[in-house]
């Protein structure tokens, strides 16, 4: 069977077209597909960094924002810059990394869509209830055990686990055999090296 | 008429097989290509780095030569790391903006095959001087001439000029609009880019 790990970052930037993109891609090459929420917090402090390497390095953050433009305006899809960037994405993980498998999926889409389609941020109840409620879900009581310590520990160990892996950043897909494809950008590569892997 | 400046620096690696690919593509598209080496050095320093991105950051590191691996075997380029790396790259940029525009394109793809193709040194006569005559040229004048202080006045004002323009690291294209490309991934939709502008 093929399988691949989609781990992605709500405040990365290059996480938004991936999360919008990649269920589609799977779905197409019969790539099952497990949505692996992570903080980059943790990794980017073990390397020094207390912000965004895009805010640390102006001309990196001038390039990327140019060329997440032309990006989303490829393939369709609004983009506003949420104020301050990154946003604190700590809460809308751990909701995240809560609901089952299809409601993540379209929760993680949603909290994407509002905080670089719309520029909304993402750490306040008002963003994430809405979006928890459309999964037909109660909001009051997914935001309550998304808080709870089990949850919360539980995101912890899915960041030491990017850290083992050793993931440079995100959006990152990893094959069943431990192949990571990092950026919107690798994607297509990821899938097509996991379906060369189960054809084997 | 439609034409693009190719910016790149030899101690980086994805400038490598970006500068194997460029001229095809360039050709194929009818796109005019301008070779402009410069130094990331400057760059980097201004920022804080004292080496190579890839080495400050292990995860990045690791994950650049394996992504590396990849993107070389796709297209059956040869992949050696150079030793040290990165390596020294000034005197073999001042050779290649030295040299006229079509040498400076066979020179420079023989630079990089030499140290990511087979991990020899490129800061060294014995590399470099075969290169040389390989265009018909002969070495000792080329390498003294390259060393004269104009040429090294014209390379650092190339290297203001990169800073000036933003570049955020190697390889780029740039349209005759400005526009920005970063990476060998992005080779092909900036030459798309400069189509559409000349034909505008």
């Amino acid at each position: 069977m093929a399988k691949v790990d989609f781990w992605y970052e709500f405040a990365s930037t290059y996480s938004y077209p991936a999360a919008m993109r990649v269920e589609a891609l799977a779905a197409a090459r019969r790539v099952e597909l497990d949505w692996r929420p992570f903080l980059l917090g943790p990794l980017f402090a073990a390397q020094g960094w207390r912000d965004s390497p895009f805010n640390i390095y102006p001309a990196k953050g001038r390039y990327m924002w140019r060329d997440m433009q032309r990006v989303c305006e490829r393939i369709g899809l609004p983009l506003a810059r949420p104020d301050p960037f990154p946003q604190n994405s700590l809460f809308a993980a751990r909701v995240a990394l809560m609901l089952e498998a299809p409601a993540r999926a379209a929760f993680s889409r949603g909290v994407y869509l509002a905080q670089f389609g719309e520029g909304r941020p993402i750490a306040e109840v008002a963003t994430l209830a809405p979006l928890i409620e459309a999964l037909g879900l109660d909001a009051n009581e997914t935001l309550e055990r998304a808080q709870c310590a089990a949850n919360k520990e539980r995101l912890k160990a899915e960041c030491t686990r990017a850290a083992e892996i050793g993931l440079p950043g995100a959006p990152c897909l990893v094959t069943s055999d431990g192949e990571v494809f990092w950026g919107n950008d690798r994607l297509e590569e990821g899938l097509e090296w996991e379906i060369a892997r189960a054809s084997r």
